[in-house]
Protein backbone atom coordinates (compact mmCIF):
# COMPACT_ATOMS: atom_id res chain seq x y z
CA UNK A 1 0.00 0.00 0.00
CA UNK A 2 1.18 3.65 -0.49
CA UNK A 3 2.41 5.94 1.87
CA UNK A 4 -1.15 8.60 2.37
CA UNK A 5 -0.35 12.23 1.22
CA UNK A 6 -2.65 15.22 1.13
CA UNK A 7 -3.04 18.13 -1.33
CA UNK A 8 -4.26 21.20 0.53
CA UNK A 9 -4.92 24.21 -1.48
CA UNK A 10 -5.90 27.68 -0.30
CA UNK A 11 -6.87 31.06 -1.61
CA UNK A 12 -9.44 33.70 -1.36
CA UNK A 13 -9.80 36.34 1.61
CA UNK A 14 -8.44 33.80 4.07
CA UNK A 15 -4.65 34.08 2.87
CA UNK A 16 -5.61 38.13 3.87
CA UNK A 17 -7.03 37.65 7.03
CA UNK A 18 -4.74 36.73 9.47
CA UNK A 19 -6.89 35.31 12.22
CA UNK A 20 -8.43 32.54 9.62
CA UNK A 21 -5.23 32.02 8.30
CA UNK A 22 -3.91 31.04 11.71
CA UNK A 23 -6.45 28.86 12.44
CA UNK A 24 -6.28 27.06 9.63
CA UNK A 25 -2.57 26.61 9.48
CA UNK A 26 -2.43 25.33 12.65
CA UNK A 27 -5.31 22.45 11.38
CA UNK A 28 -3.24 22.16 8.73
CA UNK A 29 -0.48 21.23 11.22
CA UNK A 30 -2.45 18.94 12.86
CA UNK A 31 -3.11 16.67 9.95
CA UNK A 32 -1.46 13.53 10.29
CA UNK A 33 0.88 12.37 7.44
CA UNK A 34 2.83 14.20 4.39
CA UNK A 35 1.49 16.95 3.21
CA UNK A 36 2.05 19.73 0.86
CA UNK A 37 0.19 22.88 0.75
CA UNK A 38 -0.64 25.19 -2.05
CA UNK A 39 -1.44 28.88 -1.97
CA UNK A 40 -2.93 31.75 -4.54
CA UNK A 41 -3.07 35.70 -3.77
CA UNK A 42 -4.91 37.21 -6.33
CA UNK A 43 -6.61 39.87 -3.67
CA UNK A 44 -3.26 40.91 -1.98
CA UNK A 45 -1.97 40.84 -5.76
CA UNK A 46 -4.36 43.24 -7.00
CA UNK A 47 -3.82 45.50 -4.04
CA UNK A 48 -0.96 45.60 -4.64
CA UNK A 49 -0.38 46.24 -8.54
CA UNK A 50 -3.01 48.83 -7.83
CA UNK A 51 -0.91 50.77 -5.33
CA UNK A 52 1.90 50.51 -7.39
CA UNK A 53 0.37 51.87 -10.26
CA UNK A 54 -0.02 48.89 -12.07
CA UNK A 55 -3.34 47.94 -13.47
CA UNK A 56 -4.78 44.51 -13.40
CA UNK A 57 -6.67 43.34 -16.18
CA UNK A 58 -8.68 39.79 -15.79
CA UNK A 59 -9.98 37.73 -18.78
CA UNK A 60 -12.08 34.55 -17.79
CA UNK A 61 -11.38 35.31 -14.29
CA UNK A 62 -7.48 34.53 -15.64
CA UNK A 63 -4.82 37.54 -14.73
CA UNK A 64 -3.24 39.01 -17.78
CA UNK A 65 0.40 39.03 -16.79
CA UNK A 66 2.64 41.67 -18.30
CA UNK A 67 6.09 41.94 -17.36
CA UNK A 68 5.15 44.64 -14.69
CA UNK A 69 1.82 42.16 -13.64
CA UNK A 70 4.64 39.67 -13.71
CA UNK A 71 7.26 41.29 -10.91
CA UNK A 72 3.94 42.02 -8.78
CA UNK A 73 3.08 38.24 -8.51
CA UNK A 74 6.65 37.17 -8.01
CA UNK A 75 7.00 39.83 -5.22
CA UNK A 76 2.96 39.29 -4.06
CA UNK A 77 2.69 35.15 -4.38
CA UNK A 78 7.12 33.59 -3.99
CA UNK A 79 7.45 36.34 -1.52
CA UNK A 80 5.10 37.88 0.88
CA UNK A 81 2.10 35.53 0.86
CA UNK A 82 4.53 32.58 0.60
CA UNK A 83 7.01 33.62 2.93
CA UNK A 84 4.19 34.58 5.81
CA UNK A 85 2.90 31.13 5.77
CA UNK A 86 6.27 29.86 6.00
CA UNK A 87 7.53 31.44 9.31
CA UNK A 88 3.59 30.98 10.60
CA UNK A 89 4.20 27.21 10.19
CA UNK A 90 7.65 27.06 11.63
CA UNK A 91 6.75 28.82 14.59
CA UNK A 92 4.14 25.66 15.14
CA UNK A 93 6.64 23.28 14.48
CA UNK A 94 6.20 22.77 11.04
CA UNK A 95 9.66 22.14 8.80
CA UNK A 96 7.98 24.55 5.99
CA UNK A 97 9.87 25.23 2.59
CA UNK A 98 8.21 27.81 0.33
CA UNK A 99 8.71 27.29 -3.51
CA UNK A 100 8.13 28.52 -7.26
CA UNK A 101 8.24 26.01 -9.35
CA UNK A 102 11.66 27.44 -10.33
CA UNK A 103 13.09 26.35 -7.19
CA UNK A 104 14.81 23.10 -7.93
CA UNK A 105 12.74 23.03 -10.71
CA UNK A 106 9.42 21.25 -9.67
CA UNK A 107 7.96 22.66 -12.14
CA UNK A 108 8.00 23.22 -15.54
CA UNK A 109 5.53 24.68 -17.51
CA UNK A 110 5.18 27.16 -21.03
CA UNK A 111 4.02 30.10 -21.72
CA UNK A 112 0.43 30.00 -23.06
CA UNK A 113 -0.24 31.16 -26.57
CA UNK A 114 -3.85 31.59 -27.73
CA UNK A 115 -5.41 33.14 -31.06
CA UNK A 116 -8.07 34.69 -29.07
CA UNK A 117 -6.33 36.15 -25.71
CA UNK A 118 -2.57 37.11 -25.44
CA UNK A 119 -2.18 35.80 -21.72
CA UNK A 120 1.18 37.33 -21.39
CA UNK A 121 3.57 35.43 -18.81
CA UNK A 122 1.10 32.84 -18.19
CA UNK A 123 2.18 29.15 -18.27
CA UNK A 124 0.50 26.08 -18.69
CA UNK A 125 2.24 22.95 -16.69
CA UNK A 126 4.62 20.56 -18.95
CA UNK A 127 6.23 18.65 -15.69
CA UNK A 128 6.46 18.00 -12.20
CA UNK A 129 9.50 16.50 -10.67
CA UNK A 130 7.63 14.17 -8.71
CA UNK A 131 11.03 12.55 -7.52
CA UNK A 132 12.61 15.77 -6.21
CA UNK A 133 9.00 16.87 -4.02
CA UNK A 134 8.95 13.28 -2.84
CA UNK A 135 12.81 13.40 -1.51
CA UNK A 136 12.32 16.38 0.19
CA UNK A 137 9.01 15.22 1.72
CA UNK A 138 11.03 12.04 2.77
CA UNK A 139 13.09 14.28 4.58
CA UNK A 140 10.79 16.05 6.97
CA UNK A 141 10.08 18.98 4.58
CA UNK A 142 6.33 19.99 4.11
CA UNK A 143 6.36 21.91 0.73
CA UNK A 144 4.57 25.54 0.24
CA UNK A 145 3.69 25.77 -3.22
CA UNK A 146 3.52 29.47 -4.69
CA UNK A 147 1.73 29.80 -8.13
CA UNK A 148 4.47 30.36 -10.21
CA UNK A 149 6.43 28.37 -12.47
CA UNK A 150 8.97 28.39 -14.91
CA UNK A 151 10.03 27.95 -18.78
CA UNK A 152 13.68 26.73 -18.33
CA UNK A 153 14.38 29.45 -19.78
CA UNK A 154 15.02 31.82 -16.78
CA UNK A 155 11.50 32.95 -17.02
CA UNK A 156 8.71 33.06 -14.26
CA UNK A 157 5.44 32.07 -15.33
CA UNK A 158 2.03 32.91 -13.31
CA UNK A 159 0.34 29.66 -13.24
CA UNK A 160 -3.07 28.91 -11.50
CA UNK A 161 -2.93 27.91 -7.93
CA UNK A 162 -6.33 25.45 -8.44
CA UNK A 163 -3.83 24.14 -11.25
CA UNK A 164 -0.96 24.20 -9.33
CA UNK A 165 -2.61 21.67 -6.95
CA UNK A 166 -3.99 19.72 -9.32
CA UNK A 167 -0.58 18.70 -11.09
CA UNK A 168 1.10 18.19 -8.16
CA UNK A 169 -1.50 16.06 -6.87
CA UNK A 170 -1.59 14.08 -9.96
CA UNK A 171 2.14 13.76 -10.52
CA UNK A 172 2.32 12.85 -6.53
CA UNK A 173 0.28 9.69 -7.53
CA UNK A 174 3.16 7.63 -9.26
CA UNK A 175 4.31 7.24 -5.69
CA UNK A 176 1.95 7.94 -3.12
CA UNK A 177 -1.77 7.12 -2.30
CA UNK A 178 -3.06 10.82 -2.78
CA UNK A 179 -6.02 13.02 -1.59
CA UNK A 180 -6.67 16.58 -3.15
CA UNK A 181 -8.65 19.52 -0.77
CA UNK A 182 -9.63 22.76 -2.21
CA UNK A 183 -10.24 25.04 0.28
CA UNK A 184 -12.51 28.12 -0.25
CA UNK A 185 -14.82 30.37 1.76
CA UNK A 186 -18.29 27.85 1.86
CA UNK A 187 -18.12 24.46 3.14
CA UNK A 188 -18.95 22.54 0.11
CA UNK A 189 -20.60 23.11 -3.72
CA UNK A 190 -24.25 24.30 -2.76
CA UNK A 191 -27.06 23.59 -4.94
CA UNK A 192 -28.58 26.96 -3.32
CA UNK A 193 -25.81 29.72 -3.17
CA UNK A 194 -28.29 31.33 -0.58
CA UNK A 195 -28.75 28.14 1.73
CA UNK A 196 -25.27 27.20 3.87
CA UNK A 197 -26.58 23.95 4.59
CA UNK A 198 -27.44 23.24 0.63
CA UNK A 199 -24.10 21.36 0.35
CA UNK A 200 -23.77 18.79 -2.29
CA UNK A 201 -22.11 15.71 -0.58
CA UNK A 202 -21.45 13.84 -3.78
CA UNK A 203 -20.91 14.99 -7.80
CA UNK A 204 -20.36 12.59 -10.08
CA UNK A 205 -19.18 13.34 -13.76
CA UNK A 206 -22.59 13.57 -15.03
CA UNK A 207 -24.28 15.25 -12.29
CA UNK A 208 -21.73 18.10 -13.00
CA UNK A 209 -22.77 18.50 -16.47
CA UNK A 210 -26.46 18.93 -15.23
CA UNK A 211 -25.26 20.92 -12.59
CA UNK A 212 -23.62 23.31 -14.65
CA UNK A 213 -26.47 23.28 -17.37
CA UNK A 214 -28.78 24.34 -14.74
CA UNK A 215 -26.86 27.39 -13.50
CA UNK A 216 -26.12 25.34 -9.99
CA UNK A 217 -22.04 25.46 -10.50
CA UNK A 218 -21.45 28.48 -12.48
CA UNK A 219 -17.89 30.98 -12.26
CA UNK A 220 -14.54 29.92 -11.14
CA UNK A 221 -16.42 26.71 -9.80
CA UNK A 222 -16.68 24.74 -12.91
CA UNK A 223 -12.78 25.06 -13.88
CA UNK A 224 -12.14 23.97 -10.03
CA UNK A 225 -14.36 21.01 -10.63
CA UNK A 226 -12.68 20.04 -14.10
CA UNK A 227 -9.09 19.87 -12.53
CA UNK A 228 -10.83 18.12 -9.84
CA UNK A 229 -12.18 14.97 -12.11
CA UNK A 230 -9.16 15.32 -14.34
CA UNK A 231 -7.09 14.63 -10.91
CA UNK A 232 -9.30 11.63 -10.30
CA UNK A 233 -8.57 10.52 -13.89
CA UNK A 234 -5.27 10.36 -13.52
CA UNK A 235 -5.33 8.18 -10.12
CA UNK A 236 -5.66 10.78 -7.28
CA UNK A 237 -7.65 8.82 -4.82
CA UNK A 238 -9.59 11.27 -3.21
CA UNK A 239 -10.98 15.45 -4.20
CA UNK A 240 -12.51 17.28 -1.95
CA UNK A 241 -14.01 20.81 -2.06
CA UNK A 242 -14.73 22.01 1.13
CA UNK A 243 -14.46 25.23 3.76
CA UNK A 244 -10.51 26.05 5.42
CA UNK A 245 -12.32 25.97 8.31
CA UNK A 246 -12.97 22.25 7.67
CA UNK A 247 -10.30 19.52 7.67
CA UNK A 248 -11.77 16.97 9.35
CA UNK A 249 -13.58 16.22 5.67
CA UNK A 250 -17.00 16.37 8.31
CA UNK A 251 -18.98 18.47 5.36
CA UNK A 252 -17.86 19.50 1.99
CA UNK A 253 -18.33 18.33 -1.61
CA UNK A 254 -16.54 14.99 -2.68
CA UNK A 255 -16.08 14.54 -6.74
CA UNK A 256 -16.07 11.11 -8.29
CA UNK A 257 -15.78 9.76 -11.23
CA UNK B 1 39.96 16.40 4.61
CA UNK B 2 36.72 18.22 4.08
CA UNK B 3 34.78 19.05 1.24
CA UNK B 4 35.06 22.12 -0.14
CA UNK B 5 32.41 25.11 -0.96
CA UNK B 6 32.21 28.60 -1.51
CA UNK B 7 29.39 31.02 0.05
CA UNK B 8 29.16 34.02 -2.22
CA UNK B 9 27.19 37.41 -1.42
CA UNK B 10 26.41 39.69 -4.21
CA UNK B 11 24.95 43.20 -3.92
CA UNK B 12 24.76 46.78 -5.24
CA UNK B 13 23.79 47.35 -8.20
CA UNK B 14 24.43 44.13 -9.96
CA UNK B 15 21.34 42.60 -9.08
CA UNK B 16 19.45 45.63 -10.51
CA UNK B 17 21.37 45.14 -13.79
CA UNK B 18 20.03 42.16 -15.37
CA UNK B 19 23.18 41.97 -18.11
CA UNK B 20 25.59 42.00 -15.26
CA UNK B 21 23.33 39.40 -13.13
CA UNK B 22 23.82 36.83 -16.30
CA UNK B 23 27.32 37.37 -16.63
CA UNK B 24 27.43 36.77 -12.65
CA UNK B 25 25.17 33.96 -12.78
CA UNK B 26 27.07 32.11 -15.43
CA UNK B 27 30.31 32.75 -13.45
CA UNK B 28 28.76 31.15 -10.23
CA UNK B 29 27.36 28.37 -12.43
CA UNK B 30 30.92 27.17 -13.76
CA UNK B 31 32.34 27.63 -10.03
CA UNK B 32 33.53 23.68 -9.29
CA UNK B 33 32.17 22.16 -6.17
CA UNK B 34 29.33 23.10 -3.96
CA UNK B 35 28.13 26.77 -3.19
CA UNK B 36 25.67 28.99 -1.32
CA UNK B 37 24.48 32.71 -2.92
CA UNK B 38 23.55 35.06 -0.67
CA UNK B 39 21.94 37.86 -2.17
CA UNK B 40 20.91 42.21 -1.13
CA UNK B 41 18.34 43.73 -2.90
CA UNK B 42 18.36 47.12 -1.01
CA UNK B 43 18.17 49.33 -4.10
CA UNK B 44 15.20 47.37 -5.14
CA UNK B 45 13.64 47.22 -1.95
CA UNK B 46 14.05 51.22 -1.72
CA UNK B 47 12.87 51.65 -5.23
CA UNK B 48 9.63 49.73 -4.62
CA UNK B 49 8.78 51.29 -1.22
CA UNK B 50 8.96 54.97 -2.71
CA UNK B 51 6.52 53.41 -5.04
CA UNK B 52 4.23 52.48 -2.68
CA UNK B 53 4.24 55.14 -0.67
CA UNK B 54 6.63 53.54 2.01
CA UNK B 55 9.45 56.13 3.33
CA UNK B 56 12.87 54.08 3.54
CA UNK B 57 14.68 55.75 6.76
CA UNK B 58 18.64 54.28 7.18
CA UNK B 59 20.52 54.65 10.52
CA UNK B 60 23.85 53.33 10.41
CA UNK B 61 23.54 52.02 7.02
CA UNK B 62 21.16 49.99 8.14
CA UNK B 63 17.00 50.08 7.10
CA UNK B 64 14.51 50.98 10.06
CA UNK B 65 12.34 47.92 8.89
CA UNK B 66 8.35 48.62 10.33
CA UNK B 67 5.68 46.37 9.30
CA UNK B 68 5.14 48.60 6.37
CA UNK B 69 8.44 47.79 5.29
CA UNK B 70 8.84 44.51 6.45
CA UNK B 71 6.15 43.48 3.82
CA UNK B 72 8.40 45.53 1.00
CA UNK B 73 11.27 43.15 1.71
CA UNK B 74 10.06 40.11 2.29
CA UNK B 75 8.10 41.05 -1.15
CA UNK B 76 11.43 42.29 -3.09
CA UNK B 77 14.03 39.98 -1.13
CA UNK B 78 11.77 36.79 -0.97
CA UNK B 79 10.17 37.25 -3.65
CA UNK B 80 11.28 39.45 -6.48
CA UNK B 81 15.18 39.04 -6.49
CA UNK B 82 15.36 35.65 -5.01
CA UNK B 83 12.89 34.22 -7.62
CA UNK B 84 14.63 35.95 -10.35
CA UNK B 85 18.29 34.23 -9.56
CA UNK B 86 16.63 31.15 -8.74
CA UNK B 87 14.70 30.89 -12.22
CA UNK B 88 18.19 32.23 -14.12
CA UNK B 89 20.26 29.41 -12.34
CA UNK B 90 17.50 26.94 -13.44
CA UNK B 91 17.72 27.98 -17.08
CA UNK B 92 21.78 27.05 -17.13
CA UNK B 93 21.34 23.38 -15.18
CA UNK B 94 21.65 24.81 -11.35
CA UNK B 95 19.21 22.97 -9.32
CA UNK B 96 19.10 26.09 -7.08
CA UNK B 97 16.51 26.68 -4.31
CA UNK B 98 15.43 29.90 -2.75
CA UNK B 99 15.32 29.96 0.87
CA UNK B 100 15.11 32.52 3.81
CA UNK B 101 15.64 32.04 7.40
CA UNK B 102 11.97 31.07 8.07
CA UNK B 103 12.15 28.18 5.20
CA UNK B 104 13.45 24.94 6.82
CA UNK B 105 14.09 27.03 9.74
CA UNK B 106 17.36 27.54 8.35
CA UNK B 107 18.30 30.45 9.99
CA UNK B 108 16.78 31.84 13.66
CA UNK B 109 17.55 35.13 14.73
CA UNK B 110 15.83 38.00 17.79
CA UNK B 111 14.56 41.20 17.15
CA UNK B 112 17.58 43.40 17.77
CA UNK B 113 16.32 45.87 21.06
CA UNK B 114 19.22 48.64 21.21
CA UNK B 115 18.65 51.50 24.00
CA UNK B 116 19.30 54.39 21.26
CA UNK B 117 17.89 53.29 18.13
CA UNK B 118 14.69 51.13 17.51
CA UNK B 119 15.14 49.25 13.97
CA UNK B 120 12.02 47.74 13.98
CA UNK B 121 11.74 44.44 12.41
CA UNK B 122 15.34 43.61 12.12
CA UNK B 123 16.88 40.28 13.18
CA UNK B 124 20.33 39.31 14.73
CA UNK B 125 21.25 35.56 14.02
CA UNK B 126 21.32 33.14 16.65
CA UNK B 127 21.31 29.65 15.37
CA UNK B 128 22.37 28.71 11.34
CA UNK B 129 20.51 24.72 10.90
CA UNK B 130 24.00 23.48 8.96
CA UNK B 131 22.79 20.15 9.04
CA UNK B 132 19.75 21.16 6.79
CA UNK B 133 21.91 22.84 4.78
CA UNK B 134 24.31 20.17 4.25
CA UNK B 135 21.82 17.96 3.23
CA UNK B 136 19.84 19.68 0.96
CA UNK B 137 23.49 20.47 -0.45
CA UNK B 138 24.30 16.67 -0.62
CA UNK B 139 20.92 16.16 -2.99
CA UNK B 140 22.43 18.48 -5.10
CA UNK B 141 20.56 21.40 -4.66
CA UNK B 142 22.25 25.07 -4.53
CA UNK B 143 20.63 27.11 -1.71
CA UNK B 144 20.07 30.56 -2.59
CA UNK B 145 19.86 32.61 0.21
CA UNK B 146 17.28 35.96 0.66
CA UNK B 147 18.69 38.18 3.53
CA UNK B 148 15.18 37.45 5.57
CA UNK B 149 15.10 35.07 8.79
CA UNK B 150 12.61 34.41 11.96
CA UNK B 151 11.88 34.87 15.33
CA UNK B 152 10.82 31.31 15.64
CA UNK B 153 7.48 33.02 16.44
CA UNK B 154 6.33 33.34 12.94
CA UNK B 155 7.28 37.02 12.79
CA UNK B 156 9.97 37.54 9.76
CA UNK B 157 12.94 39.45 10.35
CA UNK B 158 15.43 41.77 8.18
CA UNK B 159 18.79 40.90 8.23
CA UNK B 160 21.75 42.27 6.40
CA UNK B 161 23.28 40.28 3.80
CA UNK B 162 26.55 40.42 4.59
CA UNK B 163 26.04 39.19 8.27
CA UNK B 164 23.61 36.34 6.18
CA UNK B 165 26.50 35.19 4.42
CA UNK B 166 29.15 35.41 7.55
CA UNK B 167 27.03 33.50 9.46
CA UNK B 168 26.04 30.74 7.05
CA UNK B 169 29.71 30.47 6.80
CA UNK B 170 30.58 30.38 9.87
CA UNK B 171 27.98 27.63 9.98
CA UNK B 172 28.93 25.31 7.49
CA UNK B 173 32.32 25.36 8.68
CA UNK B 174 31.92 22.10 10.84
CA UNK B 175 31.21 20.06 8.14
CA UNK B 176 32.50 21.79 4.91
CA UNK B 177 36.26 23.75 4.56
CA UNK B 178 34.64 27.21 3.63
CA UNK B 179 35.54 30.20 1.45
CA UNK B 180 33.72 32.98 1.46
CA UNK B 181 33.31 35.66 -1.07
CA UNK B 182 32.06 39.06 -1.05
CA UNK B 183 31.54 40.37 -4.47
CA UNK B 184 30.83 43.85 -4.95
CA UNK B 185 31.50 46.89 -7.64
CA UNK B 186 35.15 47.44 -6.82
CA UNK B 187 37.91 44.74 -7.75
CA UNK B 188 39.03 44.43 -4.01
CA UNK B 189 39.56 47.20 -1.18
CA UNK B 190 41.33 50.44 -2.32
CA UNK B 191 43.99 51.97 -1.08
CA UNK B 192 42.90 54.97 -3.45
CA UNK B 193 39.11 55.56 -4.21
CA UNK B 194 40.09 57.01 -7.30
CA UNK B 195 42.51 54.40 -8.46
CA UNK B 196 40.71 50.93 -9.68
CA UNK B 197 43.91 49.46 -9.81
CA UNK B 198 44.91 50.20 -6.48
CA UNK B 199 43.86 46.86 -4.88
CA UNK B 200 45.18 45.76 -1.39
CA UNK B 201 45.85 42.16 -2.07
CA UNK B 202 45.47 40.85 1.90
CA UNK B 203 44.36 42.82 4.87
CA UNK B 204 45.56 41.42 8.36
CA UNK B 205 43.28 42.42 11.31
CA UNK B 206 46.12 45.46 13.08
CA UNK B 207 46.17 46.44 9.04
CA UNK B 208 42.79 46.77 9.17
CA UNK B 209 42.61 49.07 12.20
CA UNK B 210 45.37 50.96 10.57
CA UNK B 211 43.08 51.45 7.56
CA UNK B 212 39.83 52.66 9.52
CA UNK B 213 42.44 55.32 11.45
CA UNK B 214 43.53 56.65 8.08
CA UNK B 215 39.78 56.96 6.63
CA UNK B 216 41.26 54.51 3.74
CA UNK B 217 38.45 52.15 4.40
CA UNK B 218 35.65 53.87 6.08
CA UNK B 219 31.51 53.50 5.43
CA UNK B 220 29.76 50.23 4.80
CA UNK B 221 33.23 48.66 4.03
CA UNK B 222 33.64 48.76 7.47
CA UNK B 223 31.03 46.27 8.78
CA UNK B 224 31.96 44.42 5.77
CA UNK B 225 35.49 43.49 6.83
CA UNK B 226 34.67 42.49 10.62
CA UNK B 227 32.29 40.09 9.30
CA UNK B 228 35.11 38.84 7.37
CA UNK B 229 37.53 38.63 10.29
CA UNK B 230 34.92 37.47 12.50
CA UNK B 231 34.47 34.34 9.95
CA UNK B 232 38.05 33.89 9.76
CA UNK B 233 38.47 33.40 14.06
CA UNK B 234 35.45 30.75 13.54
CA UNK B 235 37.53 28.96 11.02
CA UNK B 236 36.77 29.73 7.51
CA UNK B 237 39.76 28.80 5.83
CA UNK B 238 39.56 32.14 3.04
CA UNK B 239 37.80 35.44 3.12
CA UNK B 240 37.91 37.41 -0.44
CA UNK B 241 36.51 40.84 -1.11
CA UNK B 242 36.32 40.91 -4.64
CA UNK B 243 34.00 41.74 -8.05
CA UNK B 244 31.47 40.24 -9.44
CA UNK B 245 32.73 39.77 -12.47
CA UNK B 246 36.12 37.61 -11.20
CA UNK B 247 35.04 34.97 -9.60
CA UNK B 248 38.38 33.54 -10.87
CA UNK B 249 39.77 35.49 -7.73
CA UNK B 250 42.45 36.82 -10.05
CA UNK B 251 42.75 40.33 -8.23
CA UNK B 252 40.46 41.19 -4.90
CA UNK B 253 41.32 41.43 -1.35
CA UNK B 254 41.85 38.85 0.98
CA UNK B 255 41.45 39.29 4.75
CA UNK B 256 43.45 37.26 7.47
CA UNK B 257 43.73 36.94 10.72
Amino acid sequence: MKEQVTVIKIGGKIIEEKPSLKVFLQHFASLAGKKVLVHGGGRTATDIASRLGVETKMINGRRITDAEMLDVVTMVYGGLVNKRIVAALASIGICALGVTGADCGIMLSHRRFTDSVDYGFVGDVDKVDVHRLASLMDSGITPVLAPLTHDGKGTLLNTNADTIAGETAKALVSVFDVTLVYCFEKRGVLRNADDEDSIIPVIHRDEFHNLVEHGVVCGGMIPKIENALAAIDCGVSRVIITSSQDLNFAHGTQILP
